[in-house]
């Protein structure tokens, strides 16, 4: 298989959890600076121009949700999800949804407000109010969603490379992460692991 | 069961879902024109303060993504999912995940654009630049996702409740639909089904 990622994307969620389940893949870096996303070669891999993309035998998966349940169900001997249970492994889509459609997305507010916008002033207005968006929705995670010492409790899953991913943008988007003290927790436990480790080292920030 | 749902809100494609599976529950109006979603006895349920919110004997269950999932998984005689099938089921959840984070995130800035702003001037930025987004969304779906004659192929899923849902916001969008007539001619057939009917019907639209 294949991960199309770009260094300090969303895609670091799905190859973290690759890692975990100790699946034979390639990391491919796709240079977000010369627009590499944008370019024909890459729109022929995923033609909405995002990371992260796998290439699989069978065809190619994008959009982490479905990325990191299919990785928790190729590989079910990583116990990476809930498998046989579909309440609890609907839990852990409903968190991994919730960073999808409404984290990530306050997230890009402060990068990317062209793609709902077309000028500066809405562009500066969108960026002013990223830190409150952004503490908002961590608040609600640390106060009502995560469970501990993992986000779904006792077990790791595919829940925790994403929480960790999108809590590593905290400091950039102006919030401090010590307000959220779980989260904070689970991040610096996250770096500790061998999973972690491997994938960063490989996006270059080893 | 009892599932929360806003009529004219995406909670319909979990309600057309668990009509189609025969699943026994209670469809519970949440006025939003009296912005029930914020009070104290609905955030109880989800603390979002967003639809749908499925409640189970388990637990509730947010996020259309989550619950289709389940209502999939937990009705498995109406093969609303390729289940047994972990790369076919991940395209399943990458469509509906697409659905949820990007083409309904495009849709909620016409009117919702406080979320991510605070000035008019970027909010109505944002409502003139609808068109553009939820137009570009569609024209990917009709392109490159939509299999026929159901958005998987042959077989009927999850995916197809959910488009069906979003499809029917594209002319209060500024978009017209027979630009797009896969999609176009799905939501007509949609409309035929047994299930959707009843949600419909349900819902004051009957």
């Amino acid at each position: 298989m294949k991960l199309f990622y770009g260094p300090g994307t969303c895609a670091l969620a799905s190859h973290i959890a690759l890692q975990e389940a100790g699946a034979e893949f390639t990391a491919i870096r796709v240079d977000f600076s010369r627009n590499e996303q944008r370019q024909p070669d890459y729109l022929q891999v995923n033609p909405k121009g995002r990371v992260p993309a796998l290439v699989t035998d069978r065809g190619v998966l994008t959009e982490n949700v479905a990325i990191l349940a299919f990785v928790a169900q190729r590989y079910p001997a990583a116990n990476l999800a809930p498998l046989g249970d579909p309440f609890a492994f609907a839990q852990v889509q409903a968190f991994n949804s919730y960073l999808a459609s409404t984290v990530h997305v306050a997230h890009a507010h402060g990068r990317r407000g062209y793609r709902w916008a077309d000028d500066q002033s809405s562009f500066d207005d969108m960026k002013r109010k990223l830190p409150e968006t952004m503490g908002a929705c961590f608040d609600l995670v640390e106060r009502a969603m995560f469970k501990g010492p993992w986000v779904m409790g006792e077990a790791y899953t595919i829940c925790d490379p994403y929480l960790f991913t999108i809590a590593e943008w905290l400091e950039g988007d102006g919030v401090d992460p010590a307000r959220f003290p779980k989260v904070h927790d689970h991040r610096t436990r996250m770096y500790e692991r061998a999973a972690v480790k491997r994938a960063l080292a490989t996006e270059g920030r080893g």
